[in-house]
């Protein structure tokens, strides 16, 4: 992991979105970081089922983490928004150590979660140093601008993608999960286009970013992540561009990060793992 | 097009691959270009249908080009490697004003044509300055490095991508098609990245590059070009990774070419359409 960690009190803590479909019964590699970030034994972690319908996800992440060794686990059941009134879950997310968001619909998560105290306790929680974790939906929502639907399978285009307000703990990323897995590059690349400022983050299954209190993030997990900087575009047709024509967008950068990798999102700068920065004697083997 | 034409008669001829599933019934815009580089009325065009095992595929070509005013069109009607030691058809190909090659399977293609007479003349053909175009397989087949296949919907690794060798009308890239429509900008990247001199194009469905004789493309059609340079990558785990694993490439560039952009493959830069490179008033119409 990067070297600051929860224990920096200054900072705010880490924000992990998962690309889905990360792997829940073997060595749960993504899931233990989360618990171990969260205070293992001391963790007292709070799931926000929401995204889902199903009643089984929050219990499902009970036992997970606690199979992980977390101290306690509970689950938010809101199903709408005036659940997000209830002050007995004020009360749990004021005394959480980790806060996870599972998969399923984002807009649903935004629609239900969106402009309630309950979103502003996630929020200040995570400036206060608790990591905020989530899988699939609960990935894409972490950003100010989210992701909210869009195709898979085409060339970057306007109306490749749909944009609408997430939960807003950070704004210099937007997020794509099942990247790989459900062809999102164009919709991605789309996406950071409308304005370059934003870095594309697509997820794949299975793999997570740790972004740190520093906003340098570390790749965990068995995918990649491809970080898409638009900011260095010599010419993009977005504003020129006829409905569903595809965009010509000269001049991107494209860092496709494994496990391990680091990204500086201020710096827009892409690292090797550790072993690699230093003089390795290297493998001369053939193969 | 490019400034450059088969009228440069120092020059080879362009090499058209087109990333299959191009308009065939409408405006037909790829191949009448290809049509019209070839010499209008006064083309004779040789198609090679060999990649398809379809009997009818030459006499659709013969219809299509036809329709578009092509002088005299023909097909060879080779299915096996003793076909490529005809003497009428070295004649035939002696005579080309353009030569089109089929879709289908680009391993067939080389394993019949590979190392005889009949492409030998082709190359000879393009090096005089005839037009070559190819679609689907019959574009993968043009570069001198070759994909042979392997998955889409992966992220980039070893194993995602099998390399033989093409005809070799050039060696600056390498060539997938049915880029976007089937997910393969994994395996593009690991073919490029295996050595980062090949600069890799994905071709969209119904799109082509059109690479001139003095190795600038152009694109034409309606998706994308998606271009891939390796060239600069600060950090390839590709030597180091095991069987499987996904690659981490730091420091990619990517340019994503939509219609009438251009490409400069000696210089490695992309430049837009030519309205976009003078000073145009543009539109402030707000939408």
């Amino acid at each position: 992991m990067c070297a600051t960690t929860l224990t920096d009190e200054n900072g705010r803590g880490f924000i992990i979105p998962i690309g889905g479909g990360e792997d829940r019964v073997k060595e749960m590699q993504i899931h233990s970081k989360f618990v171990e970030l969260s205070g293992g034994a001391d963790a007292y972690i709070v799931v926000i089922p929401t995204a889902s319908m199903l009643s089984e996800t929050g219990e499902d992440y009970n036992r997970i983490f606690s199979s992980l060794g977390a101290g306690k686990v509970e689950y938010l059941p809101i199903t709408r928004r005036l659940d997000c009134d209830n002050p007995t879950f004020f009360e749990m997310l004021d005394r959480a150590t980790g806060i996870f968001i599972t998969g399923g619909n984002q807009l649903r998560l935004s629609a239900i979660l969106g402009g309630t105290l309950l979103v502003t306790k996630i929020r200040r929680q995570n400036a206060a140093g608790v990591p905020v974790a989530g899988t699939s939906a609960g990935a894409s929502i972490m950003s100010e601008h989210m992701v909210a639907g869009g195709q898979g399978n085409e060339s970057p285009a306007e109306g490749t993608v749909t944009l609408a307000p997430g939960i807003g703990l950070t704004n210099a990323v937007i997020i794509d999960q099942h990247f790989t897995q459900r062809n999102r590059l164009g919709r991605l690349l789309t996406a950071s286009s409308f304005n370059p400022f934003l870095i594309g983050l697509g997820i794949d299954e299975d793999t997570a970013a740790f972004i740190g209190p520093d906003n340098v993030l570390e790749v965990v997990g068995s995918g990649t992540v491809t970080v898409v900087d638009a900011s260095k575009l010599t010419h993009s047709s977005m504003w020129d561009a006829k409905p569903g024509e595809a965009l010509s967008l000269i001049g991107l950068r494209l860092d496709v990060l494994g496990e391990g990798c680091r990204y500086d999102l201020k710096a827009r700068v892409g690292y090797p793992p550790p072993q690699f920065l230093g003089l390795s004697s290297g493998s001369d083997t053939d193969t």
